[in-house]
């Protein structure tokens, strides 16, 4: 049986093994495929990272894809049933690092542009593709630096899809429309050290400390609300003491980690912190890093278009979500522009033997050509 | 000028390089001279530890000296003025490793009896001496070995001056007349690993182990007594995390250690401490270890004579504390001894530079013979 041409060139990218860095020629792929169709193209390279935008049409509304051509490395090679660079279909299923996050993606999109282009070569407004390599790893050379470049030159997108696995049974039961913000705070909270046998000549920081930390674990942050669930506060990682029982410990190490929803903002949470620890009169340092701003695509011409587009498919409506972790999304929607994510199957990412459905590739192609066809037929 | 006969033995003890448990021939020294007084002593050797038991004397009232000939490493030969096996005597202080703790009051005790039996050859009661070098170590194979031969053979101490630093300014201005009671808990509280995006399906040790810590931190668990301070927690170490910020953590360890009173017993905590953390809930394993029992010396013919003893050589009585760490104390306590300590000051203990003064351990050998006098003379 002859593959599909989504299928084929989902095959092609996952052959590629661009580990993040990396992108092993899958954006030069995508690119040849892109400028046949009309679109003009620019390679972005930043420091280690190779990236590109393409756009077709000078007028607005500019709708993009966003995507990745970087994956997570395959892990223990001994685990895989195949190879994890070698695609190879069995029972329907395509397995191979990147089927489902995201190069299966990468291929519908394409070939749903391609198609769509082909039904209407003169559609309104322009189509863009967003592209990096720098996904999974520090995001740092990727996504958010060609928004910059973009928003200097006032070529802000105006909708976007981010073709992240956004699906948990099949494709389109879940649509991403927001998601949560996230900062950490790293906690340093001094004390004095010395023998545990002398406690009054010593000041345990720990003991200073629990009464407030107890107090943030316990806090309601908010109720959350239509589109976001309360904002949680988590502990990933505490430490103190030199290993000794008999020594009482000078420093106390807390990092914790706030997912927030649009209830709050990050310098709402940093004010209630910092009121909390000082009322407790500890005598800290803390350092605060922002990965993520919260964002939502409210009601919209996008998120109208998305639904439409995955009803036609499925006969019925996704489920509109902002949970999980935090994906590109959060830089694109810095411009101002609507984002939702719509991808397959998330159930096997990141993990050995990645696959993703062979159907659910094609539905998510329909998907998303249908999506064009109600923004820009 | 020549040295005295307690500064002259207490430099031959210094100058052998008797780091735990090695004891270099200090004992051999110490059994001559018991010998040459009319002593029996009996060497004690348990696995790598050599200690002896020396007694004059068939009758009641047994008084013993206790002590040890093992010190502490040397630590940084660059950081010592001069060499510590070199006793050496700058400005009225004689310096070495071992010069306080304790080989100046083995000296001190064998000077002091050499003239208590040359005035009284016929002595009531006996006089003993409990010697080990393995009281900085691991504290198994010394003197609570020696206690369970002493016990077996039902020849229980009645009393016993523990040649401990325990002065703090000058010699006999704080004598120890008990120890706290110390037990540490190794607790290790478990929780469900998971996502710091998905905090519904996992569960933190941390946050459920905050209130229960707080309230143990909190806690008032007496308010000592006459001899005693209060009962003291501390958490030494704790420590719980993956090193990722966006891992919930699957266990949590804590270690916590108490210094008790006589108001108190190793039972007692352990139910209070399980009440509280039962209490709220958590899912636990707690190891408990017992590093000894309080002991209190109260009003008696010992602490009569020594508190005597003192005060004739300083002309003002000694101060009686129990705070400070664990001492060898406790393991003759159990015999159900009358048990005090008395040395010199102990604020160059374990450090670089130790040195005692010479003057003091003069003082210190009257105050011995002065005590002896009391008790057996």
């Amino acid at each position: 049986m002859t593959d599909s041409p989504v299928i084929a060139l989902a095959k092609d990218l996952i052959s590629r093994q661009s580990v993040t860095p990396e992108d092993a020629g899958c954006q030069q792929l995508m690119i040849e495929r892109l400028e046949a169709l009309g679109f003009t193209v620019e390679v972005m390279v930043f420091e280690d990272t190779t990236n590109f935008w393409a756009r077709r049409g000078h007028t607005a509304p500019l709708f993009a894809f966003a995507g990745h051509t970087d994956v997570v490395p395959a892990g223990n090679l001994a685990h895989w049933d195949t190879p994890p660079f070698e695609p190879t279909i069995k029972d329907g299923l395509l397995y191979g690092r990147g089927a489902a996050d995201m190069k299966g993606s990468l291929a519908c999109m394409l070939v749903a542009v391609e198609r769509f282009i082909a039904e209407h070569p003169d559609h309104k407004g322009s189509i863009g593709f967003l592209i990096t390599s720098d996904e999974e790893g520090p995001f740092i050379n990727g996504t958010t630096r060609v928004v910059d470049t973009l928003m200097a030159r006032n070529e802000p997108i105006d909708m976007c899809i981010v073709g992240e696995p956004s699906s948990t049974l099949e494709v389109g039961d879940v649509v991403k429309n927001g998601r949560r913000g996230s900062i950490t705070g790293d906690l340093k909270v001094k004390g004095i050290q010395g023998h545990v046998a002398y406690p009054h000549l010593a000041r345990n920081p720990v003991h200073q400390a629990l009464p407030a930390l107890a107090e943030l674990a316990a806090k309601e942050w908010d109720k959350g609300n239509d589109y976001f669930p309360p904002t949680s506060f988590q502990i990933p990682n505490l430490h103190s003491g030199t290993g000794a029982s008999n020594v009482i410990p000078g420093e106390f190490d807390v990092q914790f980690n706030f997912r927030f929803s649009t209830e709050l903002t990050d310098e709402s949470i940093k004010e209630q912190v910092h009121a909390i620890l000082d009322n407790h009169g500890l005598d800290y340092e803390l350092k605060w890093t922002l990965s993520g701003h919260p964002f939502l695509t409210d009601q919209g011409a996008l998120l109208d278009a998305v639904v439409k587009g995955v009803a036609a498919v499925n006969n019925k409506a996704p489920q509109l979500l902002t949970t999980g972790g935090t994906s590109d999304g959060r830089f694109i929607a810095r411009m101002g522009a609507q984002v939702v994510e719509l991808g397959p199957v998330n159930a096997t990412i990141h993990k050995v033997n990645e696959c993703v459905s062979v159907a659910d590739l094609e539905k998510l192609t329909d998907m998303y050509q249908q999506t064009l066809n109600h923004l820009l037929g």
